[in-house]
């Protein structure tokens, strides 16, 4: 069933609008391909709305937010809510200023998300402002494991049902959900967290599946992750002793460009909670 | 012929001011490096002319432009003209949004283009407002094949005559041209559409063949596409089975940091109309 | 000893704040992960404080400054010399425009740098306004050369005299010095000049190494330039054929992810003057 949200993916090839960050941004733009969609990025305010409105899905990362970009964030995700575009939130850094998180706070309050995706620190920002980070990074005392696994996938089903979006939160475990059903997902490596960008990443991919699946949000969502993670295993199998994390970001985006609905299919590891 | 143009690129090095999106920029500064260039980039008010006035030629891309680079693009065109410089127009995305087309269109009134390289709906879009676009891609209803080739290079060659520029459009097959004499370059691959920015970066390769090239801007601009889509077909023939678009993209600027100008002489493939 | 710098690094994961430029900024932030340090990118003027006070280090580039990010550099700067965090200038340009030259100078006068690092005419220019500048690469003139050695070694030592900064000029020869001690280093290869950023990439890691080593300054810089040399060496020796600078580029970063401290101990080459 993930391997058919993939393939919509392929055979409709979405448009997706990204405002977001000039760290990850090139990244964003070539996963964005390999997973068969299309990307445009467009963050002034005399077009943001008029370039949403010619795509398919939204993607909205606050990586590197500035008072220039931010009104283009709330005219393009307004419009795309108008249309009925699905529209991903990624709070980078949620947590690690005032501006970021009221930033995202005052994004919930107006734009309606079809998914929310983050860490654990930035989406507990987001639930309840009780979140810290470390910078872009989940902060340890958030952390994710097998002993508090089920009460973070009742948190995150709650937070879902108070936003009506998909929640992903990633990290050791992801875990993906709506108010319902939440789909724990153990794909990935641990040497992704020494690349920048894979949550950007898959925040960008994630507004593609979304897009190309737009009955299924919370599969597409879920499909999107474990692509995601299962690159990153690809790919770390490919490493030779010499290949570091430069070599391990392009090999997980080549994974992506290589994957068939098939291999995600069978390589996606998950149980539903 | 063309090899020469690539052997002057390598004897004189051409700096060459980019104001460019920062999406495919660091492609862009190392695609220069790699043909022999060398790339500056400052798109601030307060510096745009100084810096088009040391370098010898500019290339203005207008993928993520702004209320804030877009009178850069101004200041330094003008300033590049002033000077004799070659200045390279890249309209990504015009027709996708009012201020795309609107900012090409002003561009092209005030600023005199030695070469403006699109593909063939961002350039239709420029010559007569009939283009349409999807995003950042040409529109398959503009697509030039080999049966309109002649009417589009008829096409072609009027904007060129009306503009002073040679024309570049690039796609399955790529045509170069100024008023009189039209390239059809069928060098490339078809998997380059899958990398973010393979335009961008002829775009500004372009700009650093035009400056070593100053009295053949057509040949320089021919030189400039086929070395491209030459380097595409090389990387492309060293892609292994776990390959995808990100190994991709660095084997074609890879493989213009190695071409020599005998081998561009002899992979290039097109024929004069 | 150097290699003890490197280590305090990887166990202490410093987090770093980067006002940059767009060009490098992606390579910037995976060198940082690369050699055990976290990037953050912030600049805009309502977070740059309030990052750089979550953070240990910080690191100013101006390779793309602009009206909107400068004040953030002054900002950051402050916060940054208010908590007695290490902060690193890289003057990309400097010299090339009155924006770059008259900006680095006033960040000279009201922000105390703990290292300042650029190429030989950047740091001419911030001492004397007589350095020239060929875009952002260093000028022929001013080259650093075994014959002027000791007179360059007496100019590094007077200017860290003067701003009470580590300086640390690269190029062909390195040279790392405070007031009284100078690294004349001689890693590298000649091929790291083709790639863009590699001296954007050893600032950011610059700041890592300052952050992580607080009591020692000088020795911190020589490592960080050190191994940024040396895994230029290991990433050539691995380049095939068909690799050019794109690969190179990777292989630099996968070299710095993969250098251990006795690595550095002994691949380290440089003398005392």
């Amino acid at each position: 069933m993930l391997g058919t949200m993939l393939e919509n993916v392929r055979n409709t090839c979405p448009l997706v609008h990204n405002i977001t960050n000039y760290v990850t941004v090139n990244d964003c733009a070539n996963i964005l391909l390999a997973c068969g969609g299309s990307p445009i990025m467009a963050d002034d305010q005399a077009e943001a709305a008029e370039i949403t409105s010619i795509c398919g899905g939204l993607n909205i990362n606050i990586g590197t937010l500035n008072s220039q970009t931010i009104p283009s964030m709330f005219l393009a995700g307004k419009q795309a809510n108008a249309l009925h575009h699905p529209v991903v939130l990624d709070p980078v850094g949620a947590g690690a200023s005032k501006l970021r998180t009221e930033t995202a706070w005052k994004l919930l309050e107006e734009i309606r998300f079809a998914c929310i995706r983050g860490n654990i620190s930035e989406i507990k920002t987001l639930a309840s402002g009780s979140g810290t980070t470390k910078g872009v990074d989940a902060d340890a005392a958030d952390k994710v494991t097998e002993e508090n696994l089920d009460d973070v996938v009742a948190f995150v089903k709650e937070f879902a049902g108070k936003t009506g979006a998909v929640i992903a939160i990633t990290g050791a475990i992801d875990i993906v959900a709506d108010s319902e059903k939440a789909y724990c997902i153990r794909n990935g490596h641990p040497m992704m967290s020494r690349i920048t960008g894979t949550g950007c990443q898959l925040s960008a991919m994630t507004a593609a599946f979304l897009t190309a699946n737009p009955t299924q949000p919370l599969e597409a969502a879920a499909a999107a992750v474990c692509a995601m993670g299962y690159a990153g295993e690809i790919a770390h199998a490919r490493l030779s002793e010499l290949d570091g994390n430069a070599s391990y970001r392009n090999y997980i985006i080549d994974a992506i460009c290589n994957m068939t609905p098939e291999q995600l299919e069978k390589g996606a590891k998950y149980e539903v909670r």
